[in-house]
């Protein structure tokens, strides 16, 4: 039996997390059973959406129970099989949540070619990430050639995709990031056309003078202050896919929203949306994104963290914008 | 030369609108332009919009001016025309604005066969409001048979057709309005499945009793408390149509929303629509309600107040829900 390191949720945070609502715990690895894949995890995803997962409060999807599996997404190799079609040394991605062996449902793992790009990306550019940018900018808020489009979280795993997949639409492509590094990042090496630091004391002035013919899409990955200076310069019939709040996950009570006068005079469009309810667009996407990765149209970084101890206070800077591109855990087991 | 009263924009409120913002004066009706008609008025309407019309920031349409003839809906008579396809003693339904006569581009008005309905009903449930109830659910909405469809100001010219079209649709339409009178006439005369109103104190918990499976649809009018409540009753993919925020006209600074977290994990869309953009689906509303009122699948109420003198009074009642149905100035010129 092979030890089994595990990230459990040890207790619900109020407010802030912090590294004491964690566990970590050793356990066994059980066989697999019937139809089922025992995968390595080689990488695990870190993303804003687990602190909703983390409260017992209804959001999208059940919540991780005091005790249980922090959830995410992982590619790892297969040590054991006993499901069709995978065998011991494949790569695959999957769900398998904060630990370093998991025992998975063939039918949820998808099967990853080691020569076609590195794993890690599978969780990232090639991944949920990238198909969110992908679903958010095409189906949702409907983009079309000319227009601006903001995004925040503008280095992170998502906006960085959204600006890059923007441009290659023929929009104006403006982005929203802390600090100047991750700020000139977007522009120089993504090839955004401008930059608006959210710590800017004038940040609506800043945003305006950054879309000059007002805003006709922004891909919302925050709200808060940022969302503030958006919204007075939606232009009309803009849209606003609405992908998290990051701003809000800490929060103990429901902050409101910006003021509807501006929906209605301005006929805006609103819309929240999940990835897992566009999973029927992965071929599309998984299609186009390869081809514009070989033309060299998108790039990404990664911010790798070694080791799963690490997790939870990766997490938590997650939580506070420290890191500066797609947050992976390397497990090294 | 004909004598023309007109209703005058005076002075811009701040906040609740007064009578003193109103000015009735006396002038002569020109003759008309080529291409033009003189329209004697003969029904006025009056709709929460011209609250927005009177202010000088930027809303949807332009601001009337400081001194303007306030602008509206009318239905009148053609006394003289030089325009082709418009003879004297032709109905038609246009833009006059408040007053008795104006000399109308032919191109803006539309003829009425005063044998097919009501001439009235051009301001209602044939025309503006109508449309805009068909365009707001069928369009924005895009109900689909069993969802359950909540309106505010359900018994006012846009509210009541919305909730029968929702029945007609196979939709439990639930309907908010102000006293019982207004309440009981949704249900019992208009054939809504329930009521809510919204002076009840306990206004949350009477509307989620009406709507046992949660709100799919809002066809938004109000804003305010109202919204507060429907707010966290929507269910999943739930869509709010953004009609009016007749609570707020009057507020001299921009009220809140409610908050993003339930458009996000409830994956919500709100969409603020004005009639004027769906100007295309006219002729598909026309032959659809003329059905419907040749089966009696559609009934209406008009608030009849006569003359322009009193349109001022009758409009700041509109603003407090003072009205019952349709509210529309009988000339009598």
């Amino acid at each position: 039996m092979t030890a089994n390191r595990q990230v459990l949720l040890k207790s619900r945070p109020v407010g802030e997390p912090t590294v004491d609502n964690f566990e970590i715990v050793k356990r066994d690895v059980a066989a697999p059973g019937d139809g089922e894949v025992t995968v390595r995890t080689m990488f695990l995803s870190l993303d804003p959406y687990m602190r909703g997962r983390m409260n017992e409060t209804r959001s999208y999807a059940a919540s991780v129970a005091v005790g249980g599996v922090m959830v995410g997404g992982t590619v790892g190799e297969v040590v054991e099989s006993r499901a069709p079609g995978f065998a011991k040394g494949d790569f695959v991605s999957g769900f398998a949540g904060w630990q370093e062996y998991a025992n998975l449902p063939a039918k949820t793992l998808r099967k990853l070619d080691p020569n076609a790009a590195p794993l890690s990306s599978a969780l990232g550019v090639l991944g949920m990430p990238g198909l969110t940018a992908y679903a958010g900018l095409l189906d949702i808020a409907q983009i079309k050639a000319g227009e601006t489009v903001v995004v925040s979280a503008a280095s992170g795993a998502v906006g960085s995709v959204v600006g890059q997949i923007a441009k290659i639409k023929g929009c104006r492509a403006v982005g929203i990031a802390g600090g100047r590094v991750k700020c000139e990042h977007v522009v120089n090496e993504l090839g955004f056309d401008a930059w608006v630091d959210h710590r800017d004391p004038e940040l609506f002035k800043s945003l305006k003078t950054a879309c000059p013919k007002g805003i006709d899409v922004d891909f919302e990955n925050v709200g808060g202050a940022v969302l503030q200076a958006i919204w007075p310069l939606m232009n009309d019939f803009g849209r606003v896919a609405l992908c998290g709040l990051i701003a809000h996950y800490n929060d103990t009570s429901l902050a409101p929203g910006p003021s509807w006068m501006y929906l209605l005079a301005r006929r805006l469009m609103v819309r929240g949306f999940i990835v897992s309810d566009h999973m029927s667009r992965m071929g599309d996407f998984q299609r186009d994104m390869a081809g514009w990765l070989r033309e060299g149209k998108i790039k990404y970084r990664e911010h790798v963290v070694e080791g799963i101890e690490n997790a939870p206070e990766a997490f938590l800077g997650l939580l506070k914008g420290k890191n500066f591109g797609k947050l992976i855990v390397k497990m090294g087991n």
